[in-house]
C-alpha cells in the first residue's frame, strides 16, 4: 500500500487530496489519514496479493525471461487484471532466452588433499554467463578480495588463471540497516569482476555469493561483460566455498576444475503486462504501479518479485473500488526481462517515448514483503523536494519519505 | 574442556581431586577451581584444536565411512596424537562404503503447471538409502504431516506413492532452550518414516530436512530400514520443497520425477583411533574422552565433528601438560563410523568388553562447538545421583551438571 501514498491518491471527490508530484503540489492540502485509513483496512483484510504470490511462485514457478513459466505468468497476471474490469494490453518485448546448464565444481589439487580425494564446490552460473566446454576446465586458482588486488597484479600472474573473488558480504553494515550499500558492494562483483578478471587473462571467474545466506547456497544474479574484454565463464560460489578457497590457497597451489553450460537459446516473443486504471481529470497523466514479472530460476521467484506483483495488483485493485475515477490514470505494468537484460523497462520508454512527459510518478515493487519502514524517493528536485519529509504514520505503518535515500539500483 | 570437569581431573598431587564417578567418589572433596582456571587458561591461549578443526575440515575434507578422506584423518590423527608421546592404536573397524550418487527431483505434475514445465525439487539421499533406477521413477505424491495421518490410510491409499513426511521442525521449542526434543522429533522422520511408508506399499519416501535451516538446503542423516519392509530409496527435501509440494497437493495430485542413485562399494577396513595417558594409580580405570571422526558428505564435517575431535586432542594435550599422571588412563578415542553405521563403537564394546567394568566414565564431544552451558549425564543412577548438581561456575565458563538432562541420542 505504500506506493499509493508515495504517489498520492487523486480520488475526485469532496475529500480531494493531491499529495504527488504534479504541477499543482504546492496547492495541496493533506488530509488524507481518513481515506488511508480505509484502504489500508481493505488491504488488510484481504489475501489477493498473497493468493496471487503464491499461484506465481508455487504453480507456475520459476520465471526466468524466456521461459514457458514467464509466458505462462503473463497469460495469468492479464487473465486476473481483465477480471477487475481494466484496460489490459500485453506490449511485445523481446527477451533473450538464457537457460542455466550443468553447474560442477571441485577442488582437483590443495594443501593437504588426501589420495584420491577431490573437494566438492557448490556452484552456480551467473546470469548470462557463457559456457566452459561440456567437460569443464581445470586451471589454478587466483584469490582476490578486492578489484585494488586484482589491478595491481600483471598479466602473466592472472593468465589461465580461475579468478575467485572472495569479498565477503558486509553483514555489519547490512545489520546497522546499510543493507543496500552493503549488497551493491558485494553485487559489484558480480557485476563487473567477469571482464575486469578477463582482461588480465583469467579463463573464468567466481565470485562469493552476495548477501547474507548462511550454510552452502549460492546466489545467482547478472553479469555484465564489457565491450573489448573475452567473455569468460562466470559463476557464484556459497560464502562458506569461497572462503574454504581462499584459506586453502594461503597454504598452497589450488586447481579447480569446474564446469558451468548455460546457454542462449533463440530469442523469445515475451510481453510487458500493462493495466489502466483511467483517470477522469487528467487521463494524460500517469501514475505507474509496477513490479516485475520474470525471476530468477534458482528459487520460485516468491520474494524477488512475486510479492511485488501481488502487492501491485492490490493496489490497482484496491484503488479501484476507494476511488473508481481517480484524477490521474493509475498505471499497473508486470515488467518482463528485469532480472537479465531490463529489455522490457527499454521498450516501455521506447513505445512510449511521447508520452514520457505525462508521467508524473512511477513506483517499482522490488524490495520484498514485511513491514514498509520507509520510501525512498528520486527524481528532479524540484519535484522531489517538496514532497520530501511531508508524509506521516498511518495507522501501524510509517510512510514516512526519507530524504537521504536515493534511489536503488535494478537488483 | 568441559569433559575435564564431567570426568575429573585426577591429578597425582598435594591438591588431589576426586570429581568423579568412583568407589571413593563421597571422600571426594571439591577444590578445583585454580587446577581448572589454569586448564581453561592453556585452552584459551592455544589455537591447537581450532587448527586441527581446519586441517581435517578444509584440507581432508568430508570423511564419509570408506572414502580415501576417512582413511587420511585416521592417518593424520593418529600421527598427531603420536607426537604428544601418547600411547596411540589403530583398532580394526569394518565399515560400509556408502557413497551419493545422482539426486534431481522434478515434479512433473502440479495444479496451475505451465506447458512445458516442471519444479525443480532439492533432494538429497538419506544416508545408506538405497537407489532409484538410474533414470529414476515416477509416480504420484502422497504428504504425511504425522506418522499417525500415514497408519490411518488404508494400504490402496499408499501403494505405488512417493510418502512425503512434512513434519516442520519445531522451531519454537528449539528457540526456548528445547533443541534436542525438536531435532529428535524432526529425525524420527528420517530415521523409521521410509520403513513406515514401505509397509503401506509407498515406492519411496521423502522428508523434510531436520533443523531449522533456511534457504533451500537439505539435510542428510542416516535411515533405518527395519526388518520385513521392502527398502525403498529415501531422500530428504529441503524445507521449502516440502512446504511447496504439501500445498500444491492440496489442491490437486502431484507427481514427482526421483533419481537417487547412492551405492553400496565393498566393506573397507578402517579404525577407532585410540590414544591412552597412562593412569599412575589405577592405570586400569579408563575415561574416555572423545568425538567421531567420519562425517557426512554435504559439507565438510566440520562441527559434526571435526571439531569435537580437536577438542577431545586438546584434551588430551592440555591434562598431559597439567597432569602427566593422572590417577586414572585418560584415553583419547576418534570413533569411525558414527554416522551411518556404528561400527566403531560396537566394535569397542567388543575388543574391550572384559574392561568394560574398568571404565569409569566417557564423554562423546559431539555437539559441534561454542560456550558450552551445561553438562548432560546418563549412567547407572548411584553413581550419576552424587555429583548431579556439583559442579560449580569455572571463570566465565558455566559447568553446571544438569539434573534434568539426560544423554542424547546419537546424531
Amino acid at each position: 500500500m505504500l506506493m499509493l501514498i508515495g504517489t498520492g491518491l487523486f480520488c475526485s471527490g469532496t475529500n480531494k487530496a493531491n499529495v504527488g508530484m504534479t504541477t499543482t503540489l504546492d496547492q495541496a492540502p493533506i488530509n488524507t489519514q481518513p481515506e488511508l485509513e480505509s484502504i489500508l483496512e481493505m488491504a488488510r483484510r484481504s489475501t489477493y496479493s498473497y493468493d496471487i504470490t503464491k499461484f506465481l511462485s508455487n504453480s507456475i514457478g520459476p520465471r526466468l525471461s524466456g521461459s514457458p513459466q514467464a509466458a505462462a505468468a503473463v497469460t495469468y497476471i492479464a487473465q486476473t487484471m481483465r477480471t477487475l474490469g481494466l484496460d489490459v494490453r500485453l506490449e511485445p518485448v523481446t527477451v533473450r532466452h538464457w537457460v542455466r546448464g550443468k553447474e560442477e565444481a571441485e577442488l582437483v589439487r590443495y594443501s593437504g588433499q588426501a589420495e584420491q580425494a577431490t573437494q566438492k564446490i557448490i556452484v552456480t552460473a551467473l546470469g548470462n554467463s557463457v559456457a566452459t566446454p561440456t567437460d569443464g576446465i581445470t586451471a589454478s586458482v587466483l584469490v582476490a578480495d578486492s578489484f585494488k588486488q586484482l589491478e595491481q597484479l600483471p598479466v602473466s600472474e592472472v593468465s589461465g588463471k580461475i579468478v575467485v573473488f572472495n569479498y565477503p558480504f558486509d553483514e555489519f553494515a547490512a545489520r546497522a540497516g546499510r543493507w543496500e550499500e552493503a549488497y551493491a558492494a558485494a553485487v559489484e562483483f558480480r557485476n563487473t569482476g567477469p571482464s575486469l578478471a578477463a582482461r588480465k587473462g583469467a579463463i573464468a571467474a567466481l565470485v562469493r555469493s552476495a548477501g547474507s545466506g548462511a550454510f552452502r547456497v549460492v546466489h545467482t544474479g547478472v553479469t555484465r561483460y564489457s565491450e573489448g574484454n573475452p567473455k569468460i565463464p562466470a559463476g557464484a560460489v556459497s560464502a562458506e566455498d569461497a572462503a574454504l578457497i581462499s584459506g586453502l590457497a594461503k597454504q598452497g597451489p589450488v586447481r579447480i576444475h569446474l564446469v558451468l553450460t548455460p546457454s542462449d537459446l533463440p530469442m523469445e516473443q515475451s510481453y510487458n503486462v500493462v493495466a489502466d486504471l483511467k483517470g477522469s481529470e487528467h487521463p494524460k497523466q500517469i501514475v505507474i504501479v509496477s513490479a516485475h514479472l520474470d525471476s530468477w530460476d534458482l528459487g520460485t521467484g516468491a520474494l524477488d518479485d512475486a510479492v511485488g506483483i501481488g502487492i501491485a495488483m492490490d493496489v490497482l485493485r484496491i484503488v479501484q473500488k476507494a476511488c473508481p475515477s481517480p484524477n490521474r490514470t493509475i498505471r499497473f505494468i508486470a515488467w518482463m526481462n528485469e532480472e537479465n537484460g531490463g529489455a522490457g523497462g527499454r521498450m516501455y520508454a521506447e513505445r512510449h517515448s511521447s508520452e514520457l512527459k505525462d508521467h508524473v510518478a512511477a513506483i517499482e515493487i522490488d524490495y520484498g514483503d514485511g513491514r514498509p519502514l520507509a520510501l525512498s524517493v528520486a527524481g528532479i528536485p524540484q519535484r522531489v523536494a517538496p514532497i520530501s519529509g511531508t508524509l506521516h504514520k498511518v495507522g501501524d505503518h510509517l510512510a514516512v519519505l526519507s530524504e537521504s535515500q536515493t534511489a536503488p539500483g535494478p537488483i
